[in-house]
């Protein structure tokens, strides 16, 4: 290992405000877990916390836990805690189902808002649900699909333009998009911005509210670290939800679920984004989950996201071969917390750094993928990372395949 | 109290071979819990279980444990644990998403399957969602929508029917249908059958496949005792799978979920029905509370819930005065585990019920609603109920309203 890189990774850490974060989360010893981008880690307050969930609102108070444990209203209640995160002001954010089904329920809403109108542009870089779920809708609706890279949409966009689908964040590379020039972009020829903030939730201050984004969706159980399949969030501003007509019209977003009423009429606020019954196990996991981010400020996490991941960047830099390795992630500021090497092999390493006890992950064919997560990763650990990844491949290893 | 059903009551529970299953739940001491056809009751291995999901599998094996702790797979998984219970072979049943979300799939597949015919046929008294969600459909595939009685079922159907969705168990009356016949006179007109069994799975043993129903869903926090809000399943035929064509093409139900291809490929089996990322919290403490029914017998579970009832009814023939009080659920087999009263001021009768320690709910709006779940309310219960009911008629209460 290079001196001077050991120096500077042990001054970083020492120096860094965050450091004594890890501390609340529950992280195995000897783990350096570089995939917090994908399932966030533990916090340590959670288990007594669902255990209380399920032995005294579930088991004692049992039906009653509905309105005294404050069950039915949870969905908003726990987004109005994700709204700060993401720049909204509050009544404007609902958890509920996954983020594919959410997805389903925007596009359908911005299409019927944006009508005449018919082209539905989306991402071609996007995680590949958001995809798939926009395939669907435009069989659906007839609406015509059209996929562009990001820094293409203007070419994509014209006055049959309904809506815009876009990850902020490329799952693939981490390269962060610019929220308020294409935001902007959609607006100048009259189309709707939806944003999908899966991979830039918990990485960034968002400016949903700010940049007048019309609709947007969100998991919770990446950086957020809600859990395992935690519920995801939709985001529908204020002045938007009088229209918001989405098709997934379950009795969770009836005005008066209770009255059991022969038609649907939807909730007034945001809540009419939801559909079936609340899952509440899930949902109060991600919510004792949540109060991690009441300890800590976003411009902090984003400072020293960008300074971990271009340190880690700095020491692939110097350390590894560059006939073998390339760093597909932006090396100026447009980057998420994650930084993806090009490399022959990838699972393969994947599995062999396992074996050091650190987690990364992969994503074909040879992208190895590194999230940093400030909450619980160290300069420390990104400089052991590259080191053993500079011996791996100095091994001969890995094997093919 | 009158003497003999005093007598009867106790020694009915002393005969009771399902009495010792009480003692698998944590109840609190005292209470009466009637309310088991809405929320389930705690099965008490299930808090430990659900702390190992979060404590090592999440939070120690991490990301590994999609694949090392079966979290990708238990969608199908924890569905062949309920297979049995709704009398289908492996392989048909999945665990995904809520049953609204999961009623407005199997609709529009059904619609998919049945084109050119375009009528969708739905209960007039269904659990409302079910008819939100089929109105929603309607709106945007075109379908027309046509309500109807269960027992008027004839008269809907004809050669335009595409798909028929009956719920077998009337949540308001209680009343069971019958989903032999019904569904015989769905195929006789060349209509799919279509089963809600959300108030019926955990009641009696369900004969999905030999009764050749089409496609089903159901709620798993009623009488199965999943948990609060807990996943719903999909129910689809070996021989339908390949032919089933659901909107909510999310990456869980692709072919190759993490080969991250930009076209979605429905996968081969079951899983198609699935949508976005497992919920593996709810999931999981599903799959612990699903543990008690390794332990029952379904026909011993009807056996005694019909005789639980019947002996309920038989109390409020005796003891409440009928010209204040009407059981509105059939005297007949053709009930669930629920008994239904017409009653003057249900909403005050709930409250006044709980003060005494019996929870039971109320439907809009005049429906006193008590269910019964045989592994944990016995003859004593039912006798206690109606004997407090009486109480409480006889010292005037409830006030109105």
């Amino acid at each position: 290992v290079s001196g001077s890189l050991d120096l500077r990774a042990t001054a970083l850490d020492t120096d860094d405000p965050l450091a004594g974060m890890r501390e609340r989360f529950l992280l195995p010893e000897g783990i350096t877990y570089l995939d917090g981008n994908s399932l966030g880690a533990l916090l340590r307050t959670v288990p007594d916390r669902v255990d209380d969930v399920l032995r005294r609102q579930w088991g004692e108070l049992l039906i009653g836990s509905w309105d005294d444990s404050g069950w039915w209203d949870a969905p908003a209640r726990i987004g109005d805690r994700i709204a700060p995160l993401v720049g909204a002001a509050p009544g404007q954010v609902v958890v509920t189902d996954s983020t594919s089904v959410n997805v389903f329920k925007i596009l359908v809403a911005a299409l019927r808002a944006a009508a005449p109108r018919t082209d539905l542009v989306v991402d071609a870089s996007t995680f590949p649900t958001d995809a798939y779920i926009a395939e669907s809708v435009s069989r659906m609706t007839g609406a015509r699909l059209v996929t562009v890279e990001p820094d293409q949409l203007g070419g994509a966009l014209s006055t049959r333009t309904a809506a815009v689908l876009l990850n902020q964040v490329d799952y693939r590379t981490g390269r962060l998009h610019d929220m308020a020039a294409l935001t902007r972009a959609c607006h100048d020829t009259g189309a709707l911005a939806l944003w999908d903030v899966s991979h830039s939730v918990g990485v960034l201050p968002l400016e949903l509210d700010r940049l007048g984004v019309d609709l947007a969706v969100g998991a919770t159980y990446k950086f957020l670290g809600g859990g395992p399949g935690a519920p995801a969030f939709v985001y529908v501003p204020l002045a938007a939800q009088a229209q918001f007509d989405q098709p997934l019209t379950g009795w969770g977003g009836a005005a008066e679920p209770f009255a059991m009423g022969g038609t649907f009429v939807p909730a007034t606020g945001v809540d009419r984004a939801r559909t079936g019954t609340p899952d509440i196990v899930s949902l109060l996991t991600l919510d004792a989950a949540l109060d991690v981010w009441d300890h800590v400020d976003l411009a902090a996490v984003r400072s020293k996201g960008l300074s971990l991941t271009g340190f880690f960047i700095e020491c692939v830099d110097e350390l590894l071969d560059p006939s073998r390795v390339t760093v597909v992630t932006p090396r100026g500021h447009d980057r998420g917390h994650q930084v993806s090497l090009q490399i022959d092999g990838a699972e393969a390493l994947v599995r062999a750094l396992a074996e050091t006890g650190i987690v990364a992950d992969h994503r074909p064919p040879s992208l190895l993928r590194f999230g940093f997560a400030p909450l619980y990763v160290g300069y420390g650990d990104a400089l052991r990372t590259v080191t053993v990844l500079r011996d791996l491949l100095g091994a001969g290893a890995p094997a093919r395949g």
